[in-house]
């Protein structure tokens, strides 16, 4: 039985190669390297063969003959997920791997619209929407080496949510090859379409569960003219979402940020992070981070939410607001905000939770869940920070103060993050959250799901699968 | 067989009686007749039972029993579709009208969210979340007897897609009975939930063959203070996609409405509307109705309006143009776009699409199948007007001017139906586009839709059908 295996094994390869030719894949563990362990290096992935196709033709041919040996075929984009969605497990696995295919096949200016390969680096379609004076709206961290078929595997997140929704709304129309080999061609360019099921929103968010996407057509947005960006001291969560609702309002509903900041963060960043300054003269207990965008240029949003932050102080919703006046003002004060995850490293280990409840259970969230840990983990310091717009909690803590040289501290505290995960994750559930708001599955949370999903939930999910995937060849061992 | 099938169904229907209780059905010729007969009086339904659940529980029971016994079940919200997705066509149907099950389950001001049963009359909630200073911006003809369920079987589209999308784009969760008559809760109402494939999308727009949907969580917005409305005389459909984008731009995309009618359009309402005027001094042959919506309280909208649209005069997009003063022109305005449908009537007998393509193609789609129709209809006269920034055009044609009375007249033009949809639809397709852009499939354009629809796309269909409903108890018949 083995050697038929590897008989079978090894005829496949040679045919992936053969459709490949010599630039297309490798199979040599240096090269393969890359490919084979993730962003946090939590998994050592292991795999027969690296593919690298430069076309959704070869991607086909490599999935078709891949399942026809029925080995596990796991597709791979910039590789910068933090749930270990694309890591291959078993030695037989052909990983499809699809930087190479990196063409924007087009750009319609006036229908708002681009279609992209799978393999564009994120950062590369925001600057050719950019350069058509348009706006391609979703941004993220790994915006410059993550690729847009990861983006779309996993719905991504990112800063932009409130204003321009997950990847999931961004999206037109979808190529994807299926489990079986076939190329369902969904790259229609239309806002309206009502003739029958929309099929695309089964891959987006799938992980590669259910296919190979291999190109799509995103939408593209007017790029705002002016951004009015503000950082507000607050007194508590209760505050920011008051603020939140009535920035909705003043703003024609043009929030474009809206990010919720405890003290104890800048706290870390003003230590940590050479050149941070805070911007405001007091301490605060609460910040939000707000941003504006509009069509304006003659200083009108500005004065709308100036007068939106003085009504609000009226109502004392905010103890103190700064406005940035020059783009170097506004990107100090951005600074702050994304150099939170980096400030946390000289201070320790860290346990860190990526959770989304709705948004008006963020203040009662982070209460419990803080009061919960703090029993847990005596002198735990709570940064519980995030996108609040979205109700997208990032629910991180360090390791009590003191002992970030401390081996056995660190480890001590590291070995907590079962427990404390369950603790945090309870609570959410019971506040109809999500235990992943961003970062999907992938290896990393499978095995929690089905504590947190109902069954009849996970049934369907399991349905769907058995009918698109039956051989269970795609990304096997991922979400489900 | 006939007896064991008819002791089957009468068995089954007593089960059924048994759950809802005196109030909850009726077999009532008479009182099932509003049921059976559909919106355009197209088609003439027949149904063993009309059941009226008050409740979730009751209509898993129903569906539960009824597939037990196989018999053909069929959803039903207000019955004002337009393709016949909720006729049913077999005497042994169960249907099952969702009109009691109308209560408002929950509004959570600050999650911006509202938890509906499936039976809510749209317009209902439209005021409850204006009672609640949000908007709920779905918004069509049937508003104020179309209920939410259908609204969200069918994915809705109307006035405000371009601002705020369409149906499928306004939901956070949903309550489904499954065709085993099992419930799946997914009424979540988070902004981010990246566990598993997002479920809900299966059902929306499914027109109910997947499922019975019982209730949602919808997503509400901030309501605008200020409203500015535009009509524009123009030259073409080309200027106003020109139009369009700088609009957007300028209005910090902010374009809630943006509507082109030709001039033979507003003929037909000035003729046949008591009250309509011409607003603007001359002729011209394209309008466009323009509506942006912002917070301002100050006239800063309608500044930034102005400028715009003075803007475009000077590059030559425009050729004259009128923004509403007070909220009485407005009404005007948009009762000249609102009554195109009405004044077609006494013109004769007329040929409808409801098509969508690329917004950049709608020029070429309004010459090509203009010119096409010509050819066929010596004399037919092209009503091409529709939410131009979705691409969505509703195409509609009237008989040859002077027949409107000579039935033999009207009914040469009405049997050109099947042709002319041929003609049409063939162009459509040419262009990337769809043909249903709003109304579905239903049974009206199931035979035309495999002409149209990829034979992958088909088959992927049919998969989710299957494994969804393997008995096809679900809404039979429609759309596969």
């Amino acid at each position: 039985m083995a050697t038929i295996a590897a008989t079978r094994l090894a005829e496949a390869l040679a045919r992936i190669k053969a459709v490949l030719g010599p630039k297309g894949w490798t199979a040599e563990p240096a090269e393969m390297a890359p490919y084979l362990a993730d962003e946090r290096r939590l998994w050592q992935g292991r795999a027969a063969l690296v593919c690298l196709p430069a076309s959704t033709k070869e991607v086909a041919a490599i999935v078709q003959i891949g399942a026809e040996a029925r080995l596990p075929i796991v597709p791979q984009g910039g590789n910068t997920g933090m749930c270990g969605g694309a890591v291959p497990q078993s030695p037989d696995t052909v990983l499809v791997n699809l930087r190479r295919m990196n063409r924007i096949r087009a750009l319609d200016r006036l229908n708002d619209a681009i279609t992209v390969e799978a393999g564009c680096v994120l950062a590369d379609i925001q600057n050719a929407a950019e350069d058509a004076d348009r706006l391609f709206p979703l941004s993220l961290g790994a915006e410059g080496s993550c690729q847009i078929g990861g983006n779309l595997s996993t719905n991504a997140g990112g800063v932009n949510v409130l204003r321009y929704g997950m990847t999931r709304e961004l999206v037109l129309g979808l190529e994807v090859v299926l489990p079986d080999g076939r190329v369902w061609d969904g790259l229609g360019a239309l806002r309206k379409d009502n003739t029958g099921y929309d099929l695309k929103h089964l891959f987006l968010g799938a992980e590669g569960t259910l296919g190979v996407i291999t190109a799509a057509v995103l939408k593209l947005f007017a790029r705002p003219r002016t951004v009015e960006t503000a950082l507000i001291g607050i007194r508590d969560p209760a505050a920011a979402l008051e603020l939140l609702a009535r920035a909705r309002a003043d703003s024609g509903d043009t929030v474009v940020a809206f990010e919720l900041v405890p003290r104890a963060c800048f706290d870390f960043v003003l230590r940590h992070i050479p050149g941070a300054v805070d911007p405001l003269a007091a301490r605060h207990d609460w910040y939000v981070l707000m941003e504006w965008a509009g069509g304006d240029l003659g200083g009108a949003l500005r004065e709308r939410m100036e007068a939106s932050l003085g009504e609000a102080a009226e109502a004392g919703l905010l103890r103190d607001a700064t406005i940035a006046a020059s783009d170097e003002q506004r990107n100090a004060l951005w600074r702050l905000r994304d150099s939170i995850t980096e400030s946390q490293k000289p201070e320790g280990a860290s346990i860190k939770h990526d959770v989304a409840v709705p948004v008006s259970r963020v203040p009662e969230f982070i209460s419990r869940a803080t009061a919960a840990v703090e029993r847990e983990v005596p002198g735990v310091r709570v940064l519980a920070f995030g996108h609040v717009g979205d109700g997208n909690i990032h629910f991180n803590l360090s390791q009590p103060a003191g002992g970030a040289q401390d081996q056995a501290a660190r480890t001590a505290f590291t070995a907590r993050t079962h427990d404390i995960n369950a603790i945090v994750h309870t609570i959410t559930a019971e506040l109809g959250g999500s235990i992943s708001a961003e970062h999907g599955i992938g290896l990393l949370k499978r095995a929690e799901l089905p504590h947190y999903k109902s069954a009849i939930g996970l049934d369907l999910m399991r349905t769907l699968k058995r009918a698109f995937d039956p051989h269970g060849i795609m990304n096997p061992g991922k979400v489900l």
